[in-house]
């Protein structure tokens, strides 16, 4: 069973997953390269391979755990955290821990081994974000949770194990330090002015543009002003929309449809570099509060982080964001995308 | 010039610097595998193509920027702080900004451009650290900054960009958000219990003696409670010290040691892994608190940091801290060195 501890001194928690790795030989040095793309488990045809699904857009007629999918959610094989048992908070000396208790599963996001998110159409990424909520809005009725996080490691670079393209999901039993952080911060701004400060930020970068990497009716693309990494880009929807998980169907395609403009960006201009997406959303029982504000920040891996980052928290960002955003803002977008044809009526059948 | 830039909802500061890459070209894709040892400017005879040394241990007779040292400390030439200007702090709208001013410095650990901090002998990792501490006084001096983080990358995973073994630090005119998270979480314990909490910490990581990895008279080295990396490794001088600026020589060359033996002991255990050491030490003006404890961490790369470290700021680790410390402890050690002779008396000068 894996455990949560808790640093005494920073308040930071972590998982400690025995599981997952364990003795030194299992550390490949150097790492390995190449994902080894023999056998898929993410692939149509090896279902049998994964835990059962959990959620799945299939083909009317197809049932659970057949071919015939396009999105398909299913329990992580190799969890960080374990579905099963009752959450024990206790002491050690002067240490907190508690039993790994959460969810972790994924999203795979098409049926063709070698489709990424970016070159999908628009459609088809807002029906992978819809499996996405769907899944959110599952979890948040297990009140042995406070948070989940939705997030995306595309690439080795960036820490993915496998390279058939998927979104993860990790339900935690506590908020997550970062994201307290975040909460708190806006919290006090609130407190201070009444208005939400990623509203108040939004105006700014409007009036400033300098920073706008894209933008439609209800979304902004933007650099961030303090960005950690070259070519970090938030989105983040116009109107005050506290939680992800409740956006309706007309802002989900017109989300995807941002999202997948600035992926191609990221694609065009920095040669198809791996990256991360995380979804920052306010945890559990805040689905209504003024001070807080959705949004998906997107880091692409071009940069180590060493040991003054490590150390200080402080990051070293080669570029900056205007520049960055002039680069991506100016990128060509009608290069089209290499999307592989779905079944037809694929998208149709919600299991 | 180079930026500061505070994030206004984490309060976490970055630092846009953009004279140190740029274009989108500028990156790689994929990072380059081996780094360039063709010309090194860290080694002997290269000294010009370094800015004029800071300080040096070399042997009698040699002057400063001429070969005969066996420590050297010279400016970074690509620096992420700027030394010259006062410093300006503004805002802009929403945002908070400061001029990039700073100091950052390398210190060239060896001559030989092949050996390691690991492999040099106690008394040659004693001046290292010596002329680490003589740089940190020196940079205090100095009324504009308010922290140096001192850190090394070994090796191009864990972010070096030159091959030659050196330390390096950066001044910062703000203590980073970790470091006063870091005090924060000391203070409020030293608040409730007039202990200090790495002193409680060390008591009980000695009394259940599963985590020490070595100890010696005055030091210990453990893997912490709740490590956040695989094989991470903590050294904390056990008698209470604020500053490792301050240590005197009989503590440096015992701390030597214990660090030597434990970098030893990564090395056989794990296949001589690239990896991050920081020091963790009081801000300026700290120098006698009793509430905070001066000590290095070391983390080995073996994993990669992915979105969900990102998005939460919560690690997920794969080996237990107590498996780790069991394999270290148990490392043998009697494989020796491969310590390169050094010029005669070469330690003897002080530059």
């Amino acid at each position: 069973m894996p455990e949560l501890r808790r640093d005494p001194v920073s308040g930071r928690w972590v998982i400690i997953a025995t599981e997952r790795g364990k003795r030194p030989s299992d550390y490949p040095s150097p790492p390995p390269r190449k994902m080894d793309s023999k056998f898929c488990p993410f692939c149509p045809g090896n279902e049998a391979a994964t835990p059962p699904e959990v959620w799945s857009l299939r083909a009317p007629g197809t049932g659970p755990n057949e071919p015939g999918w396009t999105v398909r959610a299913i329990p992580n094989k190799y969890p960080a955290l374990r579905i099963e048992g009752e959450l024990n908070r206790e002491g050690v000396g002067i240490y907190d821990k508690m039993n790994g208790i959460g969810a972790h599963e994924v999203v795979i996001e098409t049926p063709h081994h070698h489709e990424n998110l970016v070159d999908l159409s628009t459609s088809r990424i807002a029906d992978v974000m819809a499996v996405c909520q769907e899944r959110v809005n599952d979890l948040i009725k297990d009140d042995r949770f406070r948070y989940v996080m939705l997030f995306k490691n595309q690439g080795e670079s960036a820490g993915a194990s496998l390279e058939h393209s998927h979104t993860q999901l990790i339900a935690t039993p506590v908020v997550p330090k970062r994201v307290l952080e975040e909460m708190e911060g806006a919290k006090r701004y609130y407190a201070d002015k009444e208005r939400c400060i990623f509203c108040d930020i939004l105006r700014q970068e409007r009036s400033d543009g300098e920073r706008i990497v894209d933008q439609s009716e209800s979304f902004i693309a933007y650099a961030p002003f303090a960005s950690r990494f070259p070519f970090e880009v938030w989105i983040v929807p116009r109107p005050h929309q506290p939680v992800f998980r409740s956006m309706g169907e007309a802002h989900r395609l017109e989300f995807a449809e941002i999202l997948r403009r600035t992926l191609l960006r990221i694609k065009f201009t920095l040669n198809n570099p791996d990256y991360n997406y995380m979804f920052h959303s306010a945890p559990f029982g805040h689905e209504t509060t003024s001070e807080y504000h959705w949004h998906l920040e997107i880091i692409p891996k071009l940069t180590r982080v060493a040991g003054f980052e490590w150390g200080t928290g402080f990051y070293i960002n080669p570029t900056s964001p205007e520049e960055a955003a002039e680069c991506l803002r100016n990128a060509r977008l009608d290069e089209g995308t290499t999307e592989t044809p779905v079944p037809a009526g694929a998208a149709e059948g919600i299991h």
